[in-house]
This record gives structure tokens, sequence and C-alpha cells, in this order.
């Protein structure tokens, strides 16, 4: 029995390995740690046995002074819960609960599991030195406690956080520099907590902002004027692309652990929206949180604790992938990740807020617009899926069979000569780039059919992002969480699917992997994220998209870990 | 520090008081417990003072065998948890929590507290016999542990208690009997866990059906064919009143805590939804669940868990007080108690369900329509106000102050010749009915203000419910939580608003209170519960509305702890 359990233990990291890494975390090489875990699934079962020959009595916690308990607190939090949920309900990664887990795995066999890793997922905390011997051994401990209810986050206690540096009123009226902002790019420094803004056109680093922790990503506001970034910590920076040098003018921490951020962008009907309202999706605790989009002024929350669409059984820890916010309506795409909804919010009148909670499939991921920015599609990727929402009839259209774990990041939007507008996603856990078609009108025998399905060279997924513009006659793909093939980029023929280039990370940077594309405002540059350890050479390497060749390497001392990078205008305007 | 803390206390008691009793808990006369409670709080300021000075350590709980653990749980969840909430975070009734309270009071305190209750609410359930020493001494010492984690209620869970006696294809097309259904009334004996059926034209008992325990609502249908009620146990029973005799025909449990239901009332635009859906509110889980109308098989359960409108603090406990059905769209009002929230819930797609989140005030007890059925009136009743929303627009009208705790039930219009429509509604901590014009076109002078504050006679409030009908001259007004009142009611002139009776319950009932009023279908009589314990003789009264005579009175052993009595017609047509 217990020998099952340890391998239904197995399956379950396996199963959850990428999504994991999608959060940043290092990835740990399949080769070297095969043999540790057969050692460690050969000890499990020992262990197992042995404690059905003692009668399977349920162990006692270890002891845990206060001061442990606090630091043990603080590292899963920033290090194991995006994976385990902050309750350890389990959620991408396993649940970590004391009864029929933790206690039975014990201090040790803890302590091998956060040194070691998994081979499909987990971390190597300890080999990587990132966790220190002994933390690693108060976190043992601590998984063998019950977990502690984790901190609520009031109004009152966001404001307290919340810090205008320019109010509105004394912010210019105009750009302040003749640069060409629209094509600046928001590079986020992730281990070090910053975000530099980069001038597109001439490379020059304009300035670095320190933002929040580990910064997931960066939205451009609807006029192109801010950037709206969200760190892990759930703090949102507000920069001010028209100051001189641009800089933060406010920030606030609105959750203890976050991924989204978007801006009210509607305009119509009598009514300007741009710029207006900031939203942010929260993974603890489990809401998102509407703003002030000029100064981040938290106005109100709306819990996202709820059934999940299927089996109607309770989540307190319901959360926000991801975000998008229409161009057509007053309207926020909120995707509330374990129950399989989508959640349509009406901001027009916050203190009247109108939501249409909509029945798709879980895990509800990430997700973008298609070509007419009517329809808004997002992976649910453990099962497989892409869902297709109609945002204006606001009803749920159609569950699409995908690859293995769907990962589009915001997709790739293609006009087909053939099939009419397609969108396109990538995988985790295959080779396969697929498309759907877009268009129940003038191509109703495609829509919302995979109409495109091609193999990547080489074996396994690990792709996260492809990208493509409506200038470029290409499609670019990375294979960033790939163990053989992080170091390389894919560049397709976006009619034919026919890869047209192999791209390597150059020698200079070995070691380190390529992630996240990125055009330029004119779509004729890519711009890919070299992303290494803190102490590794890393940079952002700019290609040329008609040559495929290396046009420019953004580099220097203060590139340090960087991830995503996003244009001003293709942010903006939803284009990819 | 501790003696303020006691005094806090007894004013937190005093406040909750009424709203406690409105589920139906036995009520302490304010002169016999006066003295108990000075020595209780003599008793709480010597012991504070001694706590002070053993330098305040925490206490430990009691020990508390399983048994009693489970004992104590179901004591508390039947008992205590309406007021003091599931977990204990306080609602109507004082928070109970282990820091700062109950471990302060220790078992002797909290044993005292339970045994003899207090002057302002908590009921006397050791005197009263309905608790015994030891259970007594048992729920003392579970209240010093921290508050178990409540149940959950899984669609699966709820399925496996779903019942279907008789499917619809095989019930009646017709009413299988030659009484004037649309006339009956559903009674609620209250203690038994049965509801009576009464031909209002005859006067006679047509059946007793067997219910949830302690029913606290019923509703027609929209076609009036079918009863649903809701036990506070979450049992949800429909009765089909066209069957010979009229009986059950379907039950299931969906909640562990439950207070309202309704069902779908809309027809129009080429779709009808007459009967076709029924919804619960629950107290716990927090949430509401849609059920088939005419199976009662549970489809969606939404969370209710949510954010103070005010203060944005998040409430797990976040309760359902109250559900009214819309005639004029396919929509639901549901009002979740603590969070001072009314949600719009569009029924005509549930799995693309659309809420629209009011804010309004706290707490969200009980309400109704105006005349026109446009605008839906109700009582914040921690604030002393009535909420206006307008279900066309979506939106809130208005917060109007009303007297000390309003509680309209489903309130009373009046079409009056000066100020147009009204919305009245007595309290329960004064001794006004007050009225609000509520039609903002013809009379928008008087919309949305208090146009009536008439006294009534005697001093205090404990108003339930009051009552008038459209063929009737006459409001009617009961007082039964008023311990020197109970035992009248109170007719007034519906447009001069004096009192033209007093009526006073009949010797044969003496000890009994009057409770809940209903008109019959014609308007011409009105039936009053004579509410006592289980013991005591009780019945409904019918009285001659012209008259205000005694007409008829509904008596024999079967009339146990009668509280709650609907009419057919008047509670399908919203007529109040």
């Amino acid at each position: 029995m217990k020998l099952e359990e340890s391998k239904e233990k197995t399956k379950t990291v396996k199963e959850n390995k990428e999504v994991c890494d999608m959060d940043g975390k290092k990835i740990v090489k399949l080769k070297k740690s095969l043999f540790i875990s057969f050692l460690f699934i050969v000890f499990l079962f020992f262990k197992g046995y042995a404690q059905e020959n003692k009668g399977g009595e349920t162990k006692q916690p270890p002891p845990l002074t206060p001061e442990e308990m606090e630091i043990a607190k603080k590292i899963f939090f920033d290090r194991c819960a995006g994976c385990h949920g902050v309750t350890r309900r389990g959620a991408t990664g396993p649940a970590l609960l004391p009864e029929n887990r933790t206690r039975l795995l014990g201090t040790e066999g803890l302590k091998v599991f956060i040194t070691y890793g998994t081979p499909r997922g987990m971390p190597d905390w300890g080999r990587q030195g990132i966790l220190s011997e002994k933390e690693i051994d108060i976190l043992a401990r601590f998984l063998q406690h019950e977990p502690p209810p984790p901190p609520e986050l009031s109004l009152a206690e966001m404001k307290e956080t919340w810090k205008v540096y320019v109010p509105p009123e004394k912010r210019p009226k105009e750009p302040q520099h003749k640069r060409n902002w629209q094509n600046f790019f928001g590079i986020v420094l992730r281990d070090v907590g910053k975000v530099a803004i980069v001038d597109g056109d001439t490379k020059e680093l304009v300035n670095i902002v320190n933002t929040g922790f580990a910064v997931h990503i960066l939205r451009a506001s609807a006029t192109g004027r801010y950037f709206y970034s969200i760190g892990r910590d759930g703090r949102v920076t507000l920069i001010d692309l028209w100051a001189n040098p641009p800089d933060k003018v406010a920030e606030v921490k609105v959750c203890n652990d976050a991924r989204s951020v978007d801006v009210s962008k509607y305009e119509g009907k009598g009514v300007n929206f741009k710029d207006k309202l900031s939203i942010v999706g929260c993974y603890w605790p489990p809401s998102f949180v509407i703003l002030d989009g000029q100064t981040l002024e938290p106005l109100k929350i709306v819990s996202t604790s709820s059934y999940t669409y299927d089996t109607n059984e309770f989540l307190r820890e319901a959360r926000v992938a991801s975000i998008v916010a229409s161009h057509h309506d007053p309207l926020w795409v909120v995707n509330v990740k374990e129950t399989g909804q989508i959640w349509l919010v009406d901001y027009s009148d916050i203190k009247n807020l109108k939501i249409t909670m909509i029945e798709a499939e879980r895990f509800l991921h990430d997700g973008g617009w298609d070509l007419s920015k009517r329809f808004f599609i997002v992976a649910a990727n453990m099962r497989n899926k892409l869902a297709v929402v109609d945002t204006l009839t606001k009803k749920l259209v159609s569950l699409v069979e995908v690859g293995n774990k769907p990962h589009p990041g915001r997709g790739a939007n293609i006009d087909h000569p053939k099939f009419g507008p397609i969108f396109c996603t990538g995988h985790l856990g295959d080779n396969t780039v697929q498309c759907i078609g877009t268009d129940p009108k003038k191509k109703p025998e495609y829509a919302w059919k995979v109409v495109v399905k091609v193999e990547l060279p080489g074996e396994g997924g690990g792709n996260l992002f492809i990208k493509t513009h409506p200038n470029s006659p290409h499609l670019w793909v990375d294979r960033p969480l790939n163990p053989e093939l992080s170091n390389k980029i894919f560049v397709l023929d976006k009619f034919k699917f026919e890869v047209k280039k192999e791209i390597e990370v150059p020698k200079e940077y070995a070691g380190a992997r390529f992630v996240h594309l990125e055009y330029n405002k004119n779509g004729d540059e890519v711009w890919v994220s070299v992303w290494g350890r803190k102490d590794q050479p890393t940079a952002i390497l700019v290609f040329d998209d008609k040559t495929l060749q290396l046009k420019h390497e953004i580099k220097g001392d203060w590139v340090i870990t960087p991830t995503g990078h996003f244009n001003v205008y293709n942010t903006m305007k939803d284009i990819y």
C-alpha cells in the first residue's frame, strides 16, 4: 500500500512539473535526478513497510520553536506556496498535509525532496544553495505540522502600504523626453526586484525602477503612458513613462501573493475608462482587488473563493491566474484557476459590480484575445484544453482539446490564407504547436477546431511562449522548461509552419536559457531573454526578424535574471 | 480594563437581543434576569481583577474527550450557531473565541450564561430545561477550545440526500381534489419538523407533511401549485398541492444550516421559468444553491463568502439571510447578511451565471417588493436603515434611516391617497411603524423618505411582522419579542395609522405569544399564530378583517408550536 502511495506521489509530481516551473524555479536536469529519485522511492518503500509493521500509528509532528515557525512560514510562502498552495492543499504541486503525507515522509524524507528536488518539477533548493541545510531542516519539520492559517489582508492594511510619489495633478501633461516611448520595453529583473526601462529604438537603458519581489508581469496602461508591474509579493508599481527619466509614481501591496495586473481599457458610449481603474489578481488572499488606475488607491476587494465548476466543491484557495482587459467593453476577464471558472467583471459601476461566472475547465492559466478581440481564449492546463469565451454574449463558446498542457502565454494570432484568423498555443507537455480557427462567421468550418498541429524538433515540450506580429512572417517559440532544449528557440514560417531556423544561446551565456519573446512596435525585431542565475552572464538578445540574425545584445551589470520583457505598444494594443 | 470589557459585552448582547430571538428562541423575561446579570457582571469584574493580578497569562482550554467534542459540536450547531456563527466569530450574537473571551470567562462563567441567558437576547437554556447540566458543562468546556472547522457540503453529498417521491411525469395534470387550493395555508409546526396544509375556505386540516427541522419559511411556487419549505437543517421539501391529499413529492438537504428558499417566477420574452428552478440560501456553508424546481435536484452551488462592503474584510461566514424572486426579470435577490451586499442573481443561464453585487448596508435581513415590484426594500438591521434596490437598473437607489432595528418581514405596501404607494416596516428595537414613499416618478417628493412614523401603544419594540392587503383597510402588527406585549396584536387604520383595536391572546392560551400575520386570498380574514411551547395550548386564530372579531380557532392535537403560516395566493403573487 505504501509503495503504491509513493508511486502515486511520483506520478503527481511528474504531472505537475512544468507548471511549477513556469513560476521561474530552477529546473532539475532529468538524468542527474533520476538516480536520486530511484533511491528515494526504495527508501520510501522500506520506510512505509517499517511503518506498516509498527501498526501504522499516526506520528506526532517534530518540535518547532515559535521562531522556527516564523522562519518556515516565510520560506514556505516565498518558495513553496506558488505550487503547493498557501494552505498546502495542493494545486499545480501535490498537497503537503500532515496526515498521510508529510508525517509519513518524516523530517529526513522531506529533507531529501527539498534538497534534491524531483525529476519533473520540484526544484533542488538545497543543491542550488538557495536554502541552507538549517533552513531545510526547519522547513521539513514545519511541513509535518498542520498548516497555520494564512494571513488576511483588509483594505485598511493595504492602505498602510499605499504610497503616491507623484500625485496625478503634478505629473506632466506631455512626455518630458524626446524618446519614442511607445517602443519602450519594460524588462523584469526577477531576482533583484527591479524593472529596467529600455529604449526600443536606441537599445539604451533609460532607467531601473525598484518594484515588488520577483515581478511576474508588466502591463502597459490603455494609453500606454504607464506600466503597471505586479510582484509575486503582491506589490503593484505604477511607472510613468512620460517622466524624465521614467520612474515609479505610486505603489501599494494588495496581496500576499500575486500574479496578474491589468488596467481599464474601454472608451465609448460617452464614457472613457482608459487608465481610470486597475485590477490585481491575487493568489493569496484568493481575490481580485480594484484600484484607482492613476494613484493605485485600493478601492474594492472581491473574493474568488468559490466552488469548482464541475464537482461543486468549495475551494478557499481559488486563485486568480491571469487577467485581461477588453477593448470593446468595460470588462476584465478574470481566470479563477482551480475552480475552472472564467469571471467577466464589468467595471463600469464598481459599487454595483456585475460579474458573469462562466463554467469552463480546470486549471485555468494564461490566455489572450483572438484577432477580433471579441473572443478570449485560455488554457485549462490540467485538462489539455483551450476554453473559448465570447465576451459579447458572455458565454462559453467551446472547449477545444489540444496537446499536453497548453501554455499559450497570451497566444499567437495569425490571419491565415486558408483557415482565416487562427489562435496558436505551444505546450508544456509535448513538442507541438497547435492552432484553432477563431472566425465562426466567415470560417465556421474551422472555428474552434484544431486546424494546425505541428511538431517541433526534439523530444518533450517545455514551451512557455510563442509569439508573432501582424507585420512578421514568423512564429517564434521558446522551450525554457525542456532540459535538453532550453538553450534554443525555433523560428517557424507562420503560414506553412515549417521550422526556418533554430537559434542557440551564444556560448558566452552557456548554461542560461532562452525565455520569453517580444516584438518591437514595428514588428521587425524580436527580443529574447537569456535567463540564468544571478551569478551567470545574462542578456536580452535582439534578433532581426527578416534575416533572423542577432542584431544587438543588451547586457551590462544591471542585466540580472532577466525574464519577461514587455513592449509598450504591443502590450497596450494586445498585439500577439 | 476588565470591567470595561464586561460592560462592552453586556452592551453587545443587548444590541443583539431581538434578532437572535427571531430564530425562535425562548425569550427571557427582563425583570427576572436583571438581578442574575448584575451578579454576573460583579463576578466578571472580580474575575478579571484576579486574572490581571496573575499577570494576565493565557489559560489553557479544559480537557474535552472526543465524544464530548462531538456532543458539543451538535449542540452548538443546533442551538448557538444561528446567532454566534458556526465559526463562532459572532454575528447577531457576540464572538465566542477562546482568546480574550471564552477562556477569560472560564467554564463556570460560561455555564452561568448558558444556564440563565442574558436580559436582552441569550436564551436561558438551562433554566428552560432545554439543555441538561451535563450538556451545559460540556458546551462550556467546548467553547474554550478553538472552533473546529465546520463541515463542508459538496454537490455529491447533497445528491446522496436527494429523494424524488413522485417524479414530475407521474404527477397529475390537474388538481385531484375540489378544494380551493389557491387559498390553502401552509402552517409551520416548528418544533416537530412538520408543515400542516389547511384549507383556507373550510378551515379544515388537509394534510400534515414531514419536513426539515424547524422550518423557517414556506414559499409558494410561481404557479402556486407547489410549496417549497426550508428547514433550519437545510432540508428543502417540495409539496404538491394538486395531489390528493397534498403531500411532499421531493426533498433534499443542501445546507447544514439554512433560512431561505424561493422559486423562479419569470415568464416573458419567449421563455417561461415558472417553477423551473429553485434557490436555497444557506447560513452554512455560506452559499446559495440552485436546484431543479420540479425535482429539487441540486444543480449548482455559489459561495457567498466575501468581503464586507465597507471595510473590505473577508468573511468566510457571510450568510444568506433572505431571498426573493422577481416577477419582471429572471432574477433572484439574495441578501448576504454580514457583508451588507445585495446580490442580484440572473438565473436565465446558470452555466454563465450573472451576479450583480450591490453595496448596501449591514446586516441585511428581511425585505420585500414595493407595490410596483420593481424596487426591492430590505432591512439593514445593525444600521437602522432600509436599503432600496432598483432591480431594473440593478443599482442601489437609497439607504433610508428608519427606527431601531427595522424588521419588515416582507413589509406592508399601501397605496396612500396623499403619499402614493408606500412601504412600511415595524421595528425590533422601538415601538414605531415607519413607512417610506416608493414612487420616484409620480411622487418624487416622498420617494425614499420616511412619510409615516407612528408610535404603537406600550414601550419597547419586539415587532416581527406587519401585514396588510389591497382589499383591506387595516394594517396588523405583532409584538412577539416584546416581553410585556407578546400577547397582543394591534390593528391600525392603514391610511390614518390610528390604532383601531388591540387584540389579546385569549385566556385559554395564556403564556403563549401572537406571532406572524397572514391574509387569506380575498383579503377579508387575518390568520395569526398563537405560539407557545410544545406542552402549551396553541392555535391559529382567524379574525374577520371587517369586524376585527375572532371568527375561527384552528386547534387540535396536531397544532404544536405553530409559527409562520403562508397563504398560497398571496405568497405566489407577493401580496403584502
